[in-house]
């Protein structure tokens, strides 16, 4: 059967709305419009409904979604019905912030090993965690079948270290480090990075 | 003057673009032309141009941009020829990790005030922040003239904060918290959501 590709930034906005409506779902919302749900998340309801018949069919016209289908339906998109295992790189303030980030149990992710380079603190617990040396981060990797890292570690040292990582078998990073990272095709890198987001709304706070 | 109304999408671009220029110019990199910036950005060279194209003219044809003058000209686009400053609400692990965040000073924001609604940290010094009362906000805000903040608490008062905040004069939100903030129309509301990033790269992990 033939499959078409869908865009990638139609795939970026699946999140969205399964967050939007997991919120709905704990306020006990049944059912919702593709119109409420534009309302809510500020986009149009013909944008929800072109982006979700990507994917299949997953309401009746005029008769609103299921929320607790369209959620299930959604994870299943985004592979959601497991558990994957995360790996921290850099255990500064940031990382130790997001080691122990509470939404990530709630929604299929768990961190796994927290690594850091500095020798003061590998080997000390940072919560639940005993830091990692990264001279070990192939094994150890390797051995656990961990997919995803987070880099949380200066700009100066993140493509290395990414590098690495893709040596070790992960195919998705979330990188945090300011720095744009070259990567072989088929490695998936995702970039969380307030200054960006900021001067994003500067452009129009004049 | 009439003015076209630029699409957000490309307006979220700049940073991007800016942020690689910028890492070029650390390099002593001069020139560089549409495919070069594509290539390290894994995007296409036509996509920059007609970008750029849609706020004037940055280079000449074959000659590529200019990295300097096209850095400056993206720094006056998005308004960055000024400090901003910025306000955390929530001094948690994450809160108190951004605030010490050093990417911020080279890219003209600074964070200036910190609160917390927890009477056991309020008034206690966090880096070079003593921790404020978030209920003198209003005062402190509107005082300081600050139109930017950065939400790094639970999402269950992320809606009442942000409402608070822009009562108090904040046109512009960077939020951390997992929740879609419903805000009047003219504030800017930026997530920063690491559930959703990783979300977004599961899709692909199969």
């Amino acid at each position: 059967m033939e499959q078409t590709i869908i865009p990638d930034i139609i795939v970026g906005r699946l999140p969205v709305y399964l967050n939007m409506l997991q919120h709905l779902s704990a306020e006990n919302v049944q059912v919702a419009s593709s119109k409420e749900l534009g309302d809510l998340m500020g986009i149009s309801a013909a944008q929800i409904r072109k982006d979700l018949s990507q994917f299949g069919e997953f309401g009746k016209q005029g008769r609103g979604y299921s929320v607790v289908y369209l959620i299930s339906e959604l994870q299943n998109i985004l592979n959601l019905n497991q558990v994957w295992e995360l790996a921290i790189v850099g255990a500064g303030s940031l990382g130790r912030a997001i080691a122990n980030y509470p939404g990530f149990k709630h929604n299929c992710f768990k961190v796994s090993m927290l690594f850091d380079s500095d020798p003061k603190i590998i080997g000390s617990r940072i919560g639940e965690f005993v830091v990692k040396n990264p001279e070990t981060m192939d094994f150890e990797i390797r051995n656990s079948g961990i997919k995803i890292a987070m880099l949380t570690l200066p700009a100066s040292v993140a493509q290395e270290t990414a590098e690495k990582l893709v040596n070790s078998g992960i195919i998705a990073i979330l990188n945090y480090a300011p720095i744009s990272l070259k990567l072989p095709n088929g490695i998936h890198v995702q970039y969380l990075n307030p200054v960006q987001n900021l001067q994003h709304m500067t452009y129009y706070l004049k």
